[in-house]
């Protein structure tokens, strides 16, 4: 069963945070391998003469949150429901919230917002909509809120409220990270280092694909003046960030850069048979020569890992090596989903090494070269041969690995 | 622990069948589910002044393979090994079959199999192999081989053997089929109808690519007038067919024809908020009404089913249904992945209707249309709309599964 956290966040202003912990969940979008789960954030803060909501939490748990919004305040007492972001992991319980709230408070979001709302969840859910723009700002309960669009992080509907006063950002999506952390905040530097992982896959599933909006939205903010001197970023998913909260920005930073961790190679291969696996032990070995650690993603009759998994590892690799038998005149159908899924979600300037191996005739090799020099990455060599490799062929592997290796230099 | 059985199929000619049963294996060909294992069949033969084996099997289950044979026979005794189909599900355990024989034996197959032999295997195990042609007979401990050539069933180097005098059909990859069937021969119905459906799936994930091969070959097989008279079939995976050896060529063909079961509809479709989910209990309640039997299989953040058996189902299907969110301007990246392999491997001539939904831009439906159309699959109707479906939506979707099953008349 989901767990219910419903933790005071700060005293002044009256601050609360109610988060559900998704186990339940396998795919998030229906598409993204997460044994680790999810957590869906809202935030309540009560203001003199206004309470005001930020964002709601999953439909299938909109009971547990009604359960804890109810023991925070009476649902008909909220003045404001900010909604960041209409996707429904965060607005699924905003029609049973309006609904107990009698529909008297008002929905603030950007004109996208309300149209996403409309088409989700009907006309009652907007009836009391104010289309706020970016940059604008609202007093409520004594406090100054201003609004700022974030488009494409990562829908077109994406803002983020600034409370000027409190130097707080609800930043919804951005900043937020798969799995259940153990704890509410980055007070913790242990549970901080497990979880950033976390962030890094959850950037690039969900956000990779417009992975060049983080970099200028976060400039945008920045220039803002807001995240340097931010009190707390409060997302819409995972840990809430009030030890170091220009933390979780900056790894968001050097995520859409693609900032690599010294010597960490990716090497993702399929070996149906033993042949492109033996090629790799060969490049494995070379790479170890020269001090580099390869990360290993391998498909086989036994193992097939998440192409989630290998996307999260993409923007700290310092070079990848791509292995694929040639399979119906195609490169394998699994590397070729996951290369599909890493051009698309995870396209960085950083050198390939691609390695093939074919029974009859070598397709694959090249098809992969074709789908690396059309996107960011830079195609360093490819080696493709037939069967077993012969010494020829390893002396070729060798050569080619040294190449990446000096690329990285 | 993998099961190895051994077992007597008849006395004249005196021939054994060695089957491995696979139950580690969890991808076939490194890609496709299959849960429910495979088999490798080997043959031995005993004729007067010959030993001849019909292919091995595995590389990984060589020792157990090697034990099962020295019962059988001193493995220096051996003096013919044909070798159908070099893939190394049968090729495997030759390397070391020859070794212990000590080269004596010769290896016969066409030329493309000694090609990929040495390809894979090295110059030895090729030094006394025997380049058969198409239809090419030999005479071996007074009996007539035949070696037909079978291509792309499932690779350029396929064949298989007729043994005239008794009428015996040795297959390898064709006829075959996945499952660990619970005995070594058709004999009981119970048994060949539970193991059908696993051959369906073989069919269309490993020679579906080639799938006017199938009928082609066995049309040539026919024509030969060795099918209908046959005593036996016997195949490199599952069930051996004694009782009724036509069966299999016959559902081989069915499923190279895509003839389908009446009324079955397959129903394929991601839901990430439940907007396409809503569609498809339209679309299910519109279907059932006009007795249709849906089949559905549904990517949600909770169910991710196998490609596998999607492809299986689809031979049989008189007609799909495909529901996708638009996800970034693209296909639901499982649906998506999904369809390709359907084009791919199981593209017949079957009405589709494509269901989408979007939340600010539907692309999903169009681009699964562009899909469709260059398919052999025919396009019904596509029906897309916005959010959670409004009335309007609800009659156009009933109006357009009342247009495929008109279709299906």
């Amino acid at each position: 069963m989901p767990r219910l956290w419903v933790e005071k966040l700060c005293t002044d202003p009256e601050l609360y945070i109610i988060r559900v912990d998704d186990d339940q969940i396998r795919y998030f979008e229906a598409t993204w391998d997460i044994p680790e789960g999810i957590t869906y954030n809202a935030y309540l803060m009560k203001l003199d003469g206004a309470v005001v909501l930020f964002d709601t939490t999953k439909k299938e748990y909109t009971d547990l949150f009604m359960d804890a919004l109810r023991k925070l305040v009476d649902p008909k007492e909220i003045t404001h429901i900010i909604v960041h972001h209409t996707e429904p992991d965060h607005s699924g319980a905003l029609p049973k919230v309006l609904e107990e709230n009698g529909y008297r408070a008002q929905v603030i979001g950007t004109q996208f917002a309300r149209n996403l709302l409309q088409g989700f969840y009907g006309d009652k859910v907007v009836e009391n909509f104010k289309v706020v723009k970016d940059g604008e700002e609202m007093q409520i309960g004594g406090k100054t809120f201003r609004f700022i669009a974030v488009p494409w992080l990562h829908w077109p509907d994406t803002m983020i409220t600034y409370v000027v006063e409190d130097r707080i950002i609800f930043s919804c999506d951005a900043g937020g990270g798969y799995s259940i952390p153990e704890t509410i905040d980055d007070s913790d530097e242990e549970f901080v280092e497990k979880y950033l992982p976390h962030v890094t896959k959850y950037i690039v599933t969900v956000i990779g694909h417009y992975h060049k909006y983080i970099v200028q939205n976060i400039k945008k903010l920045k220039s803002l003046g807001i995240v340097e001197s931010a009190r707390m970023i409060l997302p819409g998913h995972g840990l809430v960030w009030k030890r170091d909260p220009l933390r979780i920005f900056e790894h968001y930073e050097r995520v859409g850069a693609g900032v690599s961790e010294k010597d960490k190679v990716l090497v993702i291969y399929d070996s149906m048979y033993g042949f492109v696996e033996r090629r790799m032990e060969i490049v494995l070995d070379e790479l170890r020569k020269h001090g580099k650690k390869p990360v290993v993603y391998r498909f086989t009759d036994k193992e097939a890992p998440a192409v989630s998994d290998i996307l999260g590892e993409v923007p700290s690799a310092e070079a990848l090596i791509i292995g694929a038998s040639t399979y119906e005149a195609e490169i394998h159908p699994r590397i070729r989903y996951a290369l599909y899924e890493i051009v698309d979600k995870a396209n960085y300037e950083k050198p390939v090494l691609i390695v093939g191996a074919f029974g009859w005739g070598g397709v694959a090799g090249r098809k992969i070269e074709t789908m690396i020099t059309r996107s960011k990455f830079d195609h360093v060599a490819t080696v493709e041969s037939k069967g077993y490799p012969t010494p020829e062929d390893e002396e070729k592997l060798r050569e080619a690995v040294r190449k990446l290796v000096q690329w990285t230099l």
